[in-house]
């Protein structure tokens, strides 16, 4: 035989139970999307390659899976640049269009191109694969699904409440105990501007959000190598080791930051979100954590991340408030506030906890055996009657040996398996054998959708 | 401004309403599938190149979207290749990955890859994109959704008979009234023997397949022009004015066809699966139709094509059997038989008709208009509650002037639009208003569920 063939590297074929699997998490978050008043768009796979480029920084321009033109590409390329291996400079010159890389982009392309008709504040959600030329490694994939949703055009801080209780009613659903961090940019840039270092802000956010991972310690000899001065460091500290409820922390920040006029609107934008969160009410535990800085270059207010609590697998959904999505495309002042759902890992939770309900491995609810001509058409009419009230139904198509029929259901997990043999024919029954538990009746054809139900 | 950014050629995004009524379509044929034991793969959106090289044929491989290779692409090219532009040889050397062309391929190479999981027979459906880069032209997209059932390791004509009520079921389903045409390939391989030109099959299949649009007389002409002999032609005719019922048309094509063993065959085959699918019932009008070709290439047995019976637009669903699906990977003896249902032209024909639910406009049940802080607090914690009880609400996010919010709700089309006022929060009561007719009432809080449902 051949070489067996495979799917490329860093991509993945989806099983029957794997797409169940999936399918149960996309159905759950997109239910409680309709809820919220989202409403669904979906963008095509490829764009223009001016759309994607530049948009994700040097690094992710070279990620881009960039689609080879049709036809001659080579005419009116410069040989020097083939000659010389230009091949960033080239690529753009064989490619026009890329694969998507992320659903922020497209849909900043897609508000601006259909901006005669997007009413504001519009509330998208956005469920499709994107791919990224990132070397594969253990849970990191070169296709994978983003799950979006974001409201754009509307500043108010309701969105971002709205935001966290949607967080709170997917991952209730899908029993997922779930942490929310909560921060805002405002107060980053509130601490760098107290700590007299308004220009390192970057450095400051990059480091401190470290700081679950490798300690205060060694955070403050990183702020040191990025040329921070040890005053700075210093004052620093109290703010890393705020501590309290909520409200405490918040009051706690509110003092420390008083001299600073936009970290005191960050604590105020935060006190807003926190206080409307919890006067609705909220299943998950709700953390103000001012050392998380999130995708900080795109974020300008709130910052959210979710944890599972009883999974270690970092960030399983997360977002934040940007200004001027649209800017990239030349469409000013289009603000906006959205959060992502990471359905791999969301996956791998559901699967190490084993939250993922029975319903998910259930396929066909009774196969017929198949025992000849005559039996599969009594078998097929009474299962085309099955079908019309809902029940998923199946014959075995081939006149084979019971055993191999019987293995057949038992390696498919059916949960019942119906036999039409020439007694039944006669008698206008059917044998029903229960596979969990290896039981068998013998009823009436009219009697087989309530037993099996 | 900047230019305005769009979607690359012949792609397309989809709205909101263009994607609730897409998914009614897929929803409903997702349904069925599974009603008849269909189980759902994904595979990745690109594959190797290797891998779907040469199985579309010489025109089929230019039409296929190459991924250029990552890092130095160029490295090992020979400069002679670039120098003489031999453009089609360099691009499988610049290139290792290609976007999916179809289903079916992915399919096959599927079912090698997991051959050791996989139980025979092997039902799965796939609904996802595929990418051509054909011409675009008016229904015809570089990116457009394939969505595919087919059961391998099964030679029974049970299978048959199951995919006519399948799609019998799906486009009562829809209230789309559709004629199934039918024909076997045996059948055309016994005509082209008995009229002496069994080397000329694909000929004639090609030229008698155009029938319905150019008529006998230009039929011949073609066959003429394809080499076949005076006689021949002539001895076709009787066979394609075979008219009269079903079991006429069978025992015509019987009696003509007899001297044939493999057109004897087909008629035997076509006869099982008519009769079979006669004795279930049908909703959709069965046609035999022997001018019937659609991708003789490939078929080897039955050949299935649907028509939507009120609309001109040609056919919205079809498949067939096929011999060796996996031979291509080096896996020989799988058999099988599938179909496809065109998802854009079932679009365009449930708009031509006018047959999409009024659900499939709907989105959020209820908007509540936003008059402050206080008032919008208490509508978040009411809209909390509808939520939970199943139904779409939402907070209008900004204290915008009253005739924005009541706009936005028109322009959403939402039924109902609430408002929780200065008043109506110190009685605990809300104004509903009914967007269609104008009606408002004011009501207890815990009356709205009753009232907007």
């Amino acid at each position: 035989m051949a070489q067996k063939p495979s799917t490329p590297k860093g991509t993945r074929d989806f099983s029957p139970l794997e797409m169940s699997r999936r399918n149960y998490i996309f159905d759950t978050i997109r239910e409680v999307f309709r809820l919220f008043g989202y409403r669904q768009i979906e963008t095509p796979a490829m764009e223009n390659l001016c759309t994607l480029m530049g948009k994700y920084g040097e690094e992710g321009d070279k990620l881009l899976f960039k689609i080879l033109n049709s036809g001659d590409y080579l005419k009116g390329v410069d040989p020097a640049m083939i000659e010389c291996h230009d091949t960033g400079r080239l690529a753009a010159k064989l490619c026009d269009r890329g694969l998507r890389y992320d659903l922020t982009v497209p849909f900043a392309r897609f508000v601006v191109q259909h901006r005669d008709e997007v009413q504001l504040p519009f509330k998208r959600f956005q469920i499709q694969p994107v791919w990224r030329a990132d070397r594969p490694q253990k849970g990191r994939y070169r296709e994978f699904y983003q799950c979006d949703a974001d409201v754009v055009g509307s500043d108010s801080l309701n969105n971002e409440i709205e935001l966290l209780q949607l967080e709170d009613m997917v991952f209730s659903r899908l029993g997922i105990r779930v942490a929310i961090k909560l921060n805002n940019r405002k107060i980053l840039a509130g601490i760098a501007e107290l700590i007299g270092e308004p220009d390192k802000l970057v450095d400051i956010t990059v480091a401190i959000d470290k700081i679950d991972k490798i300690g205060l310690e060694k955070v403050d000899e990183e702020l040191a190598a990025r040329g921070l001065s040890q005053e700075a460091i210093t004052a620093l500290h109290p703010i890393l080791q705020i501590d309290g409820t909520g409200t405490e922390r918040l009051d706690k920040l509110a003092a420390l930051l008083a001299p600073s006029e936009i970290g005191t609107k960050g604590v105020e934008e935060l006190r807003t979100v926190v206080d409307g969160t919890m006067a609705l009410g909220l299943n998950a535990e709700l953390d103000i954590d001012v050392s998380l800085a999130r995708g900080l270059n795109y974020y300008t207010g709130t910052i959210i991340e979710v944890k599972a609590l009883d999974a270690e697998i970092g960030s399983i959904s997360g977002g934040g408030r940007y200004d001027n999505l649209t800017g990239i495309f030349g469409l000013d002042g289009i603000s906006g506030v959205g959060i992502s759902f990471g359905a791999d890992r969301i996956y791998d939770v559901l699967s190490a906890l084993d939250l993922f309900p029975d319903s998910t491995a259930a396929c066909t609810r009774v196969l017929f055996a198949n025992f000849g001509t005559a039996e599969a058409a009594a078998s097929l009419a009474l299962i085309k009657k099955l079908r019309g009230e809902g029940i998923a139904a199946e014959l075995y198509p081939d006149q084979a040996k019971m055993k191999k029929q019987i293995g057949y259901a038992n390696a498919m997990g059916v949960p019942f398996f119906a036999i039409i043999g020439e007694s039944e024919l006669a008698d206008g029954t059917v044998t029903v054998k229960n596979m969990a538990d290896g039981s068998q009746q013998t009823i009436p054809v009219d009697k087989v959708a309530q037993t099996i139900a």
